[in-house]
């Protein structure tokens, strides 16, 4: 099947391009720049398409950094949070209708493509935080999308209620190496932080993985 | 109330530009450009928000021009169909999934900035051979950018069961000059083309609206 993907550069969609390619599905990638804080992950997002020879369209959405303020992700002065993803500190990094905006891209591209269906790695330790993770978000996303276009597309999300430590599971036995393939940290700099929600959830995920949890 | 509303420079959303400032509301506007045909309905809509006092944000989606291909409004090799709008040739002028695209923008935008309202100039004559302008859809965009957000932002769009006639009716009450203050034709000449569905409608409604019908 033809499968329009999201890839942001991280563990979660990476390890979906790996499971769509094993499904031999023909995957194009698509990745955006919305004026994060870490877009350095664009930059893993468009290195595991070049090895995996994948079709990557990234599309620049930079001029979005100013109308989705609010945001540790896109606004420099509001501060990463630091500690567990799940915390209700780390409401800070949500940005505004961020998976609605970027399914709506993909949905029109998956359409323009006739493509069969439009895959995206949300899942369920996203779903305390990020409002829009949870299943019935996505499940009313598609049935606007299929409304308001001819072409009708499906959504792919097989990781809507798993772990990320079982996504990292399925990653591991596909072969992909976290550290040298995908980036998370949200701060930016050159090395992860260690701190921000999203590098304890990655140390987690990788050490609960490896000890086979 | 505030109130992100829709303004793409042609004669229906400048109508409900005008009507949200008779209400009385704080209205900001905002328009896209996704590498239109017909970019001349951009100047309009900066010109009529100049006039009104109305801040207007221009978000550039022109990177979008290539993955929402094969309209007739964004791929150069398609051509603008001439006839009625509601005829099945008008079809080549839909554009990809585009107000769910532009509506989670603004949606985005209207939660990044607590607004109460996101308002939409979609009409009855739309309904036929725009998907993404009929009701069932409106309804089902606005159910999904509430349950994926946080801040909860209602629909506005008074004219989802009008004609353009009665739209131009209410226009001509409000003051506006639609020759001078609004563009419509889709081919992106220097002066309308008068053949194309846009162009036909358009001078139907001016027509029928100030016979008072």
């Amino acid at each position: 099947m033809k499968v329009i993907a999201l890839l942001s550069g991280g563990i979660d969609s990476t390890t979906l391009l790996y499971h769509l390619l094993a499904k031999k599905h023909k995957v194009i990638a698509v990745s955006f720049n919305y004026g994060q804080r870490h877009k350095k992950e664009l930059e893993y997002a468009k290195k595991v398409c070049q090895k995996l020879k994948v079709e990557q369209k990234v599309v620049n959405l930079s001029s979005l950094k100013e109308l989705l303020h609010g945001s540790a992700l896109t606004t420099p002065k509001v501060e990463v949070p630091a500690g567990h993803y799940t915390d209700a500190t780390m409401k800070a990094t949500v940005v505004p209708n961020r998976n609605m905006i970027f399914l709506s891209i993909a949905g029109g591209y998956a359409v323009a493509e006739k493509a069969d269906m439009l895959a995206i790695a949300v899942h369920a330790g996203d779903h305390p935080i990020y409002p829009d993770c949870r299943p019935q978000f996505i499940e009313s996303f598609l049935k606007a999308l299929n409304l308001g276009n001819y072409h009708q597309v499906k959504v792919y999300a097989p990781y809507l209620n798993k772990t990320k430590t079982e996504i990292v599971q399925e990653g591991l036995k596909l072969g992909i190496d976290y550290e040298k393939e995908t980036w998370s940290c949200y701060v930016g700099a050159k090395r992860p932080c260690g701190k921000c929600g999203t590098c304890v959830e990655r140390e987690e995920a990788l050490a609960l993985a490896k000890r086979g949890r």
